[in-house]
């Protein structure tokens, strides 16, 4: 028992490690650990979007544990243009340390999930990746573009990063995102 | 879509609702979302304490799902002695709202999850509030027992709170913290 008590103490570093997106009607940024809580209830909101069959307790699996590797490498901008394989392989260093804190099968299990969200190539995994990366989107449209503002994104960056990702996973999804986005051009929200 | 996106920016503001126990080696109080997230992976981690047998995507969406009501009342602290049905009603009519912004098979099966949750009378719902109720008490045993302290909270009260839901969700889980609130009213950090 306590060496899942100790993880679950480790995974509270999570609330920790803030994004680059504030929560709405508020000042503070918002941690990784509450985003994740936020696009596991996205993703499976969105099941009657999925163009291929997907095991949605397999996708809410992944995104509750697919950033936990932040827990020492801090979050990056998805518009970061450098430095992704050895963030990675931080991230990977860091939940393999993590889960390998529980007993063998549940660590084991957690890793899977981990790598399956990273290698992108199930179709939980794409369902999940379009979640992950629509979600900060979302809430700069509700937030007049605040961290696109910030940090000087452009929209043909958004469309170029975010676009392939949730359009794979979830084409419904990124089509309403698509016109949204050339809205939020208009509005000035994107350079 | 719309219907979608707006209900995940309506989750947002779980984001906003805080408890009485701070985020660990932080001062800030944790939020309803990413305890939700906390509790989701303690469940999980938790199951081959499972005394019967437990769907635990079941929990998981359980958890992920119980705290929503809360964005209308606020968190109250468990050991608050009245006002529970009142506050249990109206997080209900919080519930039924929120998750009426969903199409309606989602929408319903999101309110079966979180009326299972409050009748705690399946085993998943046990071993859900089991998860819950041991969370706060597994962050004051690491905290010093600060949200005890803050708060004047004896340890007969820990003890008859919590005791109960645990032990039904999950003996060994009450087992391991029976133990360890002795040694925290031995330290003072309960009255």
């Amino acid at each position: 028992m306590q060496n899942i008590v100790d993880f679950v103490l480790e995974l509270d570093k999570l609330k920790q490690v803030t994004r680059k997106t504030r929560v709405l009607n508020s000042d503070r940024y918002e941690n990784s650990a509450e985003h994740s809580w936020q696009i596991a209830l996205l993703a499976s909101s969105l099941a009657p979007y999925a163009v291929e069959a997907v095991d949605m307790d397999r996708v809410v699996a992944m995104l509750l544990v697919h950033d936990i590797g932040e827990i020492e490498t801090g979050d990056t901008i998805v518009y970061a243009e450098s430095g992704w394989e050895e963030r990675k392989a931080q991230e990977l260093a860091c939940v393999t340390r993590i889960f390998g804190m529980l007993p063998a099968e549940q660590g084991q299990r957690l890793l899977a999930l981990w790598n399956e969200f990273e290698a992108a190539e199930t179709a939980e995994a794409r369902f999940a990746h379009a979640a992950d990366r629509a979600m900060p989107v979302l809430l700069n449209l509700a937030n007049n573009g605040q961290s696109w503002r910030e940090n000087g994104i452009r929209h043909q960056q958004v469309v170029d990063r975010i676009g392939p990702p949730v359009r794979h996973g979830c084409p419904a999804l990124w089509d309403y995102l698509e016109s949204r986005l050339a809205m939020a051009k208009e509005k000035g929200w994107l350079a």
